[in-house]
């Protein structure tokens, strides 16, 4: 069903910014728009959204019968594979006056089929990824209490895997866990994550999975689900053996830095302030350049939405927000280590940390 | 490892059209051209390729040392999350003479990113999605043998599925078991597929879960797996209980049309007259408006790739090329039937179908 409000609120949007529409193709933004994602493959498709409040979509004649099911009404633009669709959203954009107009387009738009509409369609394409990730930065109270459900779910699955986790295992061993866990305890969306043992943890986003776990090793573990399409994303690293005193030192290097981004994140707060007071420590320390990433990303709808954590986010916090905190110190050859709890500013202003599940280093011996 | 011969070729390429460098971001085209896939995130990432042979990579710092472990030396721009990546790429297409030049784009880079590119360097994208698709349309024996392979693992999960199949079993249940008898068979990238039942067909991209198996029943199953990097692709349709004589009339219309294809796509074949010779029989028997999609796609180290089997793709069949061949009948609210199998056109330039499960008619009682 169309979320008739947030396009009165788009058309405003972009009545401001003197765009004339906003092309929204299959994503997290198009599921908050109508409720519905459909399959997106090569195939140009998009919800249009116009400063008028008109809706109409353009899709391959083979999901039109779909587009047909959500648009209550409101005009399918079908194209068929023998043809360019280009033709097919000139004639749309032309039937709805938007020809030679600004025209903002959404992040799941990829960028060869915007390269051909522009080849043959006047129109000035400006970047429209902010456009709902802005309009749904803040959540409403059932929104945040989905994010609270989500968290405790994974807490959950890492409170299990700690005795899970034994020598001998594969990294892809501990991801399956991770998949049935989350599944267990009702989490949808239950893909996995990242699961890095040792040096390969120094590539935050190592995707491999043969590894295997030592006597002694690190491992690093980044994993989310979704409750009632809100998601959650937790990151945890634990020590299999012994520590060693410089593994102890780098952890709590980052711990404190998770800890001094959480309390720097209050209502109100300038973003690049919390990025800047996590950040410090691990600078102070001389680790600077082995934390290679913002303090954190947004999270809702999407894994990754507005607001981002970093120096270059010029946005204060306010009630309903939900992003990530999630420092990491990555060091070539050696090791990675990565903490990540999720964090509200809750209705009344506060600031409530998602995950409970604990912080403080774990040997499993 | 960066494949030196395909960088000599696609530079070749590159200055033939007055392309003076491919982006290419993560997807089956980098894998095939380092052998390696990393993670694509909503930050901009992408190898480039110069029409002088020269290569680089610019990536989120967070990616670097990945980048650099595949890039052999060559030269690896990171940027910071606190930056404009804008800033970077600026600085890279200076150092290698791309400013004002024109650029190609492949088919994964996402337009919000190259919206960004295009406000801030002076440059011209075309379209680059066919770049790589192009150079790998004609498979080595090598990879033929593992299509071959690919194809006789799935031939064995749906000869297993007939006998899984039965009154009560949700689509949801039907995918699992696809995902766990391609797994069995030595597939990977077992991600299931399209399960969809009776109406819910009616979609060819129905990706829904939930409905149950009737105690009569049409069930469409589409799913695929890789086998050494390269892709499978198969669709059948059977009856659960006795088919009516419009199922029969309506499944022998699309076997036909495949039949068609298949007898069609011979050596030298102009594809247009492929899409046509199926086409024609769905549409002499008054169906044509829902056979509402190409006749097929190439396939290998993507699910879709060149050549696209439709009536405006203007290329003859060669030795080397693998497609599928899935004529449907969609009739919404009712309905939905397709039959795919793959394609190749072998060594000796033989049409080989390496789909070898049956297509006939399957009553499951």
């Amino acid at each position: 069903m169309i979320n008739k409000d947030l396009v009165k609120k788009l058309a405003q949007q972009l009545k401001n910014d003197g765009v004339s529409a906003l092309l929204v193709a299959p994503s997290a933004d198009l599921m908050f728009l109508v409720g519905h994602k459909p399959y997106l493959c090569e195939r140009f498709q998009a919800m249009v959204v116009t400063d008028k409040e008109e809706t109409f979509y353009i899709c391959n004649a083979l999901t039109e019968a779909e587009a047909i099911g959500f648009m209550e009404g409101n005009k399918v633009y079908p194209w068929m594979d023998s043809t360019d669709f280009t033709l097919t959203v000139k004639k749309a954009f032309e039937e709805f006056g938007l020809i030679g107009k600004k025209i903002a387009i959404n992040g799941a738009v990829r960028a060869f089929n915007l390269i051909r509409m522009m080849n043959n369609i006047e129109f000035t394409a400006v970047n429209g990824k902010d456009y709902l990730e802005l309009t749904r930065i803040i959540k409403t109270s059932e929104e945040l209490d989905n994010l609270r459900e989500a968290s405790r779910i994974v807490d959950k699955v890492f409170e299990d895997l700690i005795h899970f986790i034994k020598p001998g295992l594969t990294e892809k061993d501990i991801n399956d866990e991770i998949v049935r866990l989350c599944k267990h305890y009702g989490g949808s969306d239950c893909h996995g994550g990242i699961v890095a043992v040792d040096a390969n943890a120094a590539n935050p986003h190592y995707f491999g999975n043969s590894a295997v776990v030592g006597e002694h090793a690190v491992v690093e573990m980044d994993f989310g689900c979704t409750y009632k399409g809100m998601w959650s994303d937790i990151t945890r690293t634990v020590i299999v053996g012994k520590a060693t005193e410089r593994e102890k030192y780098l952890y709590n290097l980052v711990l404190q830095a998770n800890l001094a981004g959480e309390a720097a994140a209050v209502n109100g707060a300038y973003i690049p302030d919390i990025d800047a007071a996590a950040r410090k420590i691990i600078e102070d320390a001389g680790y600077g350049y082995n934390f290679n990433h913002r303090l954190g990303h947004g999270i809702g709808y999407a894994g990754h939405e507005a607001p981002y954590i970093h120096g270059d986010y010029h946005m204060h916090l306010a009630p309903g927000m939900a992003f990530s905190c999630e420092p990491g110190i990555y060091i070539r050859g050696e090791i990675g280590i990565r903490i990540e709890d999720l964090v509200i500013i809750n209705e009344k202003g506060e600031t409530e940390i998602l995950n409970k599940c604990t912080k403080e280093l774990i040997e499993i011996v």
